[in-house]
């Protein structure tokens, strides 16, 4: 997606070989002009796929999956990191490691919310290992609703998330995908962008 | 708002006297086509103000701010309720307690995005005690920003954060105020819906 790809390389900033922090218009302050465009892509790459609900977690994945609920016309579910206590047996949880902040959530949504008659678009903004993808991939088969894509705003495609979920069999959409972030430079892979690979 | 006033009416669960709970269209689950005319009304209120930031706090302010945000054209910040240890100097922060949780959490957000120049519009879903907002206009005045307005999605009426505030001479609007919860009925404030109450 070229609005967003020239969205990062005008303001994202290599933090490291493996970190690009893009807090200016996605992690922390958001780009909601962007962020509709964001969901039109996402609504026109699975528009045919009968999506009913789209599942994101607190807080990145929020504005993303509002903007393609908009357009897909659909409700968004946000799994929440903490468990609320008195709830436990109406949940649906999962446990999601951070590589980033080395520590482990529990994310969890209410059962209410999704069943085995639903189509989910799981929606996050960065996939980098995968984890929080399959944590939220592990809620919608415990709810034994099918899992019609994941829709990724950044994909780290020189790490092992995108891999593992396409070998999975996953039809994963990633509107950026980078290559490296090697010597400071965004390097993007532009072949494969919008195809599933695999 | 009439439209919010009626999905309260047939979706929210009286939990107590003092609890509403709106997950299914608010605080878990999202309706976006609801966030998008939540969004436009908040435009339509305050679009003489010259705003130039939202300002929310995660996760549930989230998304009526970024569709405010969308119809003003202006950016979104959402404060995190966590401090990033290693960016101590380069955050405003402050103290929010609540009440329904029996917890302080420090609230943050990165000096670089807001500044004395700025106008901004706090959003957030709910007003009970009013300490969200007091922290996010506390943060705001950190950074000499000016504070142009407060837009509540559910004000509880019955609560003092509404009183709180406008005695402070903060504009506050808010687009559903409930009077009272009693008895398992939620009770609209209708007189004052919209406007400034002095």
């Amino acid at each position: 997606m070229e609005l967003l790809i020239n969205k990062i390389k005008e303001d994202g900033i290599v933090l490291s070989d493996s970190v690009l922090k893009v807090d200016s218009f996605l992690n922390h302050q958001i780009d909601p002009q962007l962020m509709y465009e964001i969901g039109r892509e996402f609504a026109s790459r699975f528009q045919s796929e009968g999506i009913t609900k789209i599942l994101t977690i607190e807080s990145s994945g929020i504005a993303p999956s509002v903007m393609a609920g908009l357009q897909l016309q659909v409700p968004v579910i946000f799994a929440r990191k903490r468990k609320s206590l008195t709830l436990i047996n109406e949940l649906y949880s999962s446990t999601v490691y951070s590589f980033t902040k080395q520590e482990s959530n529990e994310i969890s949504i209410a059962k209410k919310y999704l069943n085995e008659n639903d189509r989910v678009l799981i929606i996050d903004d960065f996939l980098a290992n995968g984890q929080a993808a399959i944590g939220l991939a592990d809620i919608a088969k415990h709810a034994k609703a099918e899992i019609a894509g994941i829709g990724i705003v950044i994909e780290k495609g020189f790490q092992d998330g995108g891999k593992i979920l396409r070998e999975q069999g996953y039809r994963v959409e990633s509107l950026a995908r980078i290559g490296s972030l090697e010597n400071g430079i965004v390097t993007f892979i532009t072949d494969n962008v919008g195809e599933t690979v695999k």
